[in-house]
């Protein structure tokens, strides 16, 4: 055949595991949507078909939701270390492992009416970001990127924009006082890749991450939102010692001032149109001085 | 021609309008997706094409924002009613108007890490349930159903279903301990239908039938979901004198206990397969005794 | 307790069957996803939980697939007449049942290129529209809407829109010459009641008139979407003896014509902007002349 | 400060265009949603906020906007080109720029009913697959990478799996026959790297590859769908000189032969269940033997 096999992998994707864990009448909830993605030495079911080093994908399945019992789930992270060793270690083919979750917050039901409710057992979904993990292994070497999508921010003012390029193009005219909105997707690598070395506390990691985003999104008087990113990676990078580099992706949620004028009226940054596309996007890696860029920009520059 | 016109409608749907409010530092923010539909004297246009009865949908459009700026957004509510009185009664071939928001709720960034962070202009969308409204008015009577969809809850305990009947095609088996799980939605409809009466304050009616809602799934030990569906509306209507009759449409959110003996592992009541589709689906009215029951079920029995 | 039952109703959402008809070696594909809402005497699984009454939802799950052995699927409208006959005569406190049904369509891979296909087993999703059919029954009578949904069309010229109201808010300037783009939607009632009397051909009735939705849509010269709307459905009535009714709710697509002229360039007809929110929003139902209306607008008028 | 910026583009994602030409009374549509990004010399908005070197996005869409008409739409492809390589080469500051189009295919109207349709104007939405393309550019190298997505196709018959490994969590039984459905996303590079050689005849390059993809996934008697990919990867190079290398991604849509034995049926390959999650995931490169990989996986390895 004139064909060679290039970089292959093949594995489950969304498995849906809820676990519940009683502490009394206490429960607690950890709801994960777990992918995995195995590679290693598969040439032969690409060209004959041949399955004799292929695990299937029921059984990755099944190997989830028997790891949720066997170990629980402390963490995304933890969860998925668990799951990539065992499939490295386990089976000879299988020379690499990348496992992606992502992962829901409840919160638990309070109980503020006074009423009848047990708020031990009864939760409602959180709703805002999807906390995301990816786990890749390789039988020596972790590699661990924590990060969170779906983050909704909006800053109604200390936002501007002006002495920007102006080309044949150009009709933009320069904002003093604009809104700044966007929806966060961050993905931060950790340090930690060895197992010789002790694990970060992921659940705490994670937490800090998230408030320093929405810290340095709330607390920094932006002149681009370039400025306002780098900023936010800055800051987690500066507060977390176990994160090297932070990936952030900030779609530009144009909100566009109504020219209320041919109805008699003015508009002081009061009314807006939320527009859905076109929309500005900037993404961009802020890195830990010294430390090397290894979170792949996706998609991939060409 | 052999056929004639049925009912019909027309206007200018998902108006995406932010209002801002500044007080001193300090910023008020309603996120709003506004549609408008308008009915009345419309033979022609759809006979003849002429359009002299027709009040283009750009004019509708211009419409909410000048009146977000004209009015301002106390509530979703009260917007709708500025909006509906003005079509109906400025436009003699319109004799109805139906006005439905969707409202996105934020939360103020808050300060924990006692950062540069200024709290005040900054928000993050709360990301839970969608507020939704619906106004009817058609020059005399007013119609007003308020609302929510998106409401994810789960109780992981304090459900059973058995003693259903059993026929040639169920394989079921009992359950005396299940996660109950549903996306709440709900549509409740107000006494309030004229403007010689006072209106209800809109926003703590809300607060208030949301915060019932979740104490009454929270609280209810379930036999089946219909029961807890009728537990909830049972308690809003009990809390709130302003409101006649509630509909509510719960999918049940299947989640199934994952049978684990194949690897040697039990499973009492930990790891569950969350499932898509096919999902069960529990849908019925509460009234007040003696109310009318107004709100039509959707999609209608046919 | 203060609140009583209103309308209800339960069943299972959204189960997806696939039938394969084999036929030698050509095979045939039908592809359902298939809800079904049962109602009757259910007060007391509201009341007080009681199941004595309720057919489980996994059993009526069971019965579409054990259906789509016993009786195969000759067409949507056929297979969910089937099942709603079976739940209301089988089961005593069912007396009504409601069958949805949304139908994929596939087309057989084409074998243009002659090499080693065998095309009586290998189909590609055709991907435009999706038929929908709705049954209802009460034991006596049978109501049948058919219909499809998410079929975009659009007339680059031949649209005019011009001579409407303007009000304090009307900014809009006419149109001599626009693009008319939509997502056709529609669903159309049958005449068919009884079993006394023969059924229509579901699946040519069908075809002929999605046939003639398109043909009206591309030959009519449109001086405003009402109009083409009319058009629409006066043309399936027509063609289509065995349809009383049909409700058609249309979208209007804007297409801006983009203004070129700060960059030098001019744009007669050529360049448009595609717009997602907010849409003119065009519902209505076209009578054969002497028709009952039965098809509720949804959603229904407040 | 203690991070530095590493790799980062930004630009205007999702801009809708729809170009028409007329010939006549016939007109042709060409339908993309176009996406740009660039990168240079940006560290100075990154670090201070100064916009010195930023071309606004708001220009970007501009742009888009004026080349649709500038230059007309011959090809997605050709249109990507000329936006690189203007952007790469009016602005000192930019260094690479990224353009990636999706582009959606329209049909005529026909007009078999032999009505007063004129289907020169009027169209159809084809609905099947995206038709992808990215278009990089460095101020010297093009790359090019076509492609598609949501192309769901499915075998009823002519598929195995059976002979794969067996660990502790292998419930799976073999299968000698199984349907097998995929939707297809591919993406293609082409050796032309430089203006100095002749383009390929980007239309047709990508309906003869759309076609092999189709005539490969029917053709290939399956035993694993590891084994399909590749077929369908080496069919599309061997037919295509023009093509260096493709990448597929095919997740494993399963099809669920369904137990009726409970209801006294059996079911010889007639009725399946179709799930949603999980699902199997299938990805891999086909690389013309001697060619480079440069498609980047997606997500890349961690």
């Amino acid at each position: 055949m004139p064909t060679i096999l290039g970089q292959n992998q093949y594995g489950k994707a969304e498995n849906r595991v809820v676990r519940i864990t009683r502490d009394g009448a206490t429960h607690h909830i950890k709801d994960l949507n777990v992918s995995v993605a195995l590679s290693g030495d598969m040439d032969e079911v690409h060209y004959s078909g041949s399955n004799a080093h292929v695990l299937p994908t029921d059984t990755v399945k099944n190997t989830v939701f028997a790891f949720a019992k066997k170990y629980g789930i402390e963490s995304a992270e933890q969860f998925g270390i668990h799951l990539a060793r065992h499939f490295v270690t386990s089976q000879e083919p299988i020379h690499r492992a990348r496992v992606r979750i992502e992962e829901y917050s409840w919160e638990r039901t309070g109980n503020t009416a006074g009423g009848a409710a047990e708020p031990g057992h009864s939760f409602v979904r959180k709703g805002q970001e999807t906390r995301t993990s990816e786990i890749g292994y390789d039988g020596e070497r972790w590699r661990i990127v924590s990060g969170l999508t779906g983050l909704t921010v909006l800053n109604s003012t200390d936002s501007e924009f002006w002495g920007y390029v102006k080309d044949d193009y150009t009709t933009l005219e320069e904002a003093y006082d604009r809104i700044l909105a966007t929806d966060v997707s961050a993905r931060w690598r950790h340090h930690w890749t060895s197992d010789e070395t002790p694990m970060p506390d992921w659940e705490r990691s994670y937490e800090q991450a998230r408030e320093h985003l929405l810290q340095a999104f709330a607390g920094t008087y932006s002149l681009s939102l370039q400025q306002t990113l780098f900023q936010m990676g800055t800051r987690v990078i500066e507060h977390g010692d176990e994160i090297a580099e932070i990936r952030l992706s900030l779609p530009n949620n144009h909100h566009f001032l109504v020219d209320l004028t041919p109805f008699g009226l003015d508009n002081d940054h009061e009314v807006y149109a939320a527009a859905d596309r076109p929309y500005g996007l900037i993404e961009a890696t802020v890195l830990r001085d010294g430390a090397e860029s290894l979170i792949p920009a996706e998609p991939a520059e060409l």
